[in-house]
């Protein structure tokens, strides 16, 4: 049996024009695009992205499949199930299927999930992902905060951790982008404030999207419900490096 | 006197068709395209990613300036003298001036001492940057290795640290990219043996180019001299995540 190809497609951060080239000839050349949704009642985020770029492809099928932001297994592996299964089928069947992800498909993705199941239970089919700008520099950007220059060292922690955990990665490193922020702000102000660094943090929401939005008064978000896609960037140093010569650069 | 503005474009991590679609229209637009190299007696790294894609455009100037790997304040202030003064010179003529970075332009890049010379000593001007697809995504891309899911936590570090700090923080963090890795494999090697994560550790050079290289195993790399665009992932998680419940995700 003929078999087709699995395509990871990273779109970038949300802008439609920062996705590449070759996600771009990707998404017009292969048999099939799965659109992730949350829900029957959900668009897809990053199909929004993607539409109107890649356009109209005659005989190409576009495949809505339900990804629900759950922690139960039985709600996710319901949902996955069903999912492996259309994508195994039309992949068997020798056609190519891309699947769309936000930013990076290695990259907080669900895309990874089905990354691990096709390596693990069809060793025989080729995989190929494609790497997208991500939320970690578009982020950032957005705020005009370069992210690490020289010797600089960063972390990238998810929003769930522990207060001295937190700390301790604060201490250590020279920028912090906490990802998915919005539900622990009180917790995140309250260690900044005690660290001194409020006026070193900016909170970014959806950046490069539409309503991408920058509150540089991160006490401003205190008590509100965020946006998913927000992170809080910490850069501690104020940045002069290579011109005073301590610093160590690609071209 | 009209003024021009000041863009940073990430073109990605190596391959040509990495670049997103808005790097490639403002390469195509701009008046000047600087492309930075090592020495007169270098070619500029970027400027061969994007020059084929890019093509010719008439009327364009393509500037060459010199940006010296060195430490030494004298040699490097030497050359960004001459550099920002080019820069100056047409930015303040009215011109559009696109500073072109490998990966992007906000994280290990020249373009970041630009940006904030130009922030501080030219604020009356317009400054642009394009995120680009960035090696830490695109690396471990390349190695099969997602780089992080769910609750896990990243950490990036150039290769200049001290032993201890970098056994806490390959203690506290999921993933770990070691930077610019190759002057520092064998204090690697040994701190990655004496923690047991040799096997989990893969290492990555010049990601998506044409000499792109992965070595699994990586107590080959001792002893030889890597190349500059080099990083060691050490992903020490076994994936599983959300298909079992554990995970979160974006869509």
């Amino acid at each position: 049996m003929m078999r087709g190809i699995l395509y990871g497609v990273g779109l970038g951060p949300g802008a439609a024009d920062l996705m590449t080239l070759r996600a771009l000839d990707c998404l017009r050349k292969v048999d099939c695009i799965i659109l992730p949704r949350k829900d029957e009642k959900s668009l897809s985020v990053s199909w929004h992205i993607a539409r109107e770029t890649v356009g109209p492809i005659p005989g190409q099928e576009r495949l809505s499949l339900n990804f629900p932001m759950s922690r139960d297994p039985k709600v996710t592996s319901h949902a996955w199930n069903i999912a492996i299964k259309e994508i195994k089928d039309r992949i068997f069947a020798g056609k190519s299927v891309a699947f769309i992800s936000l930013g990076d498909p290695f990259i907080y993705s669900s895309f990874i999930y089905l990354y691990e199941h096709a390596q693990k239970s069809w060793p025989e089919i080729e995989i190929k992902v494609i790497p997208g700008v991500s939320s970690i520099t578009a982020a950032p950007i957005a705020a005009g905060i370069p992210i690490a220059d020289g010797q600089e060292r960063i972390a990238i922690i998810p929003a769930v951790y522990n207060k001295d955990d937190l700390r301790t990665i604060i201490r250590m490193f020279d920028t912090i982008l906490l990802m998915k922020a919005s539900s622990v702000m009180s917790e995140i102000i309250e260690i900044l404030e005690s660290e001194g660094l409020l006026d070193k943090s900016v909170y970014v929401a959806s950046a490069t999207m539409d309503k991408e939005q920058i509150v540089t008064d991160i006490r401003d978000i205190k008590g509100k419900r965020g946006m998913y896609f927000s992170m809080v960037v910490i850069a501690k140093k104020n940045h002069s490096g290579v011109l005073f010569g301590n610093g160590e650069k690609k071209e």
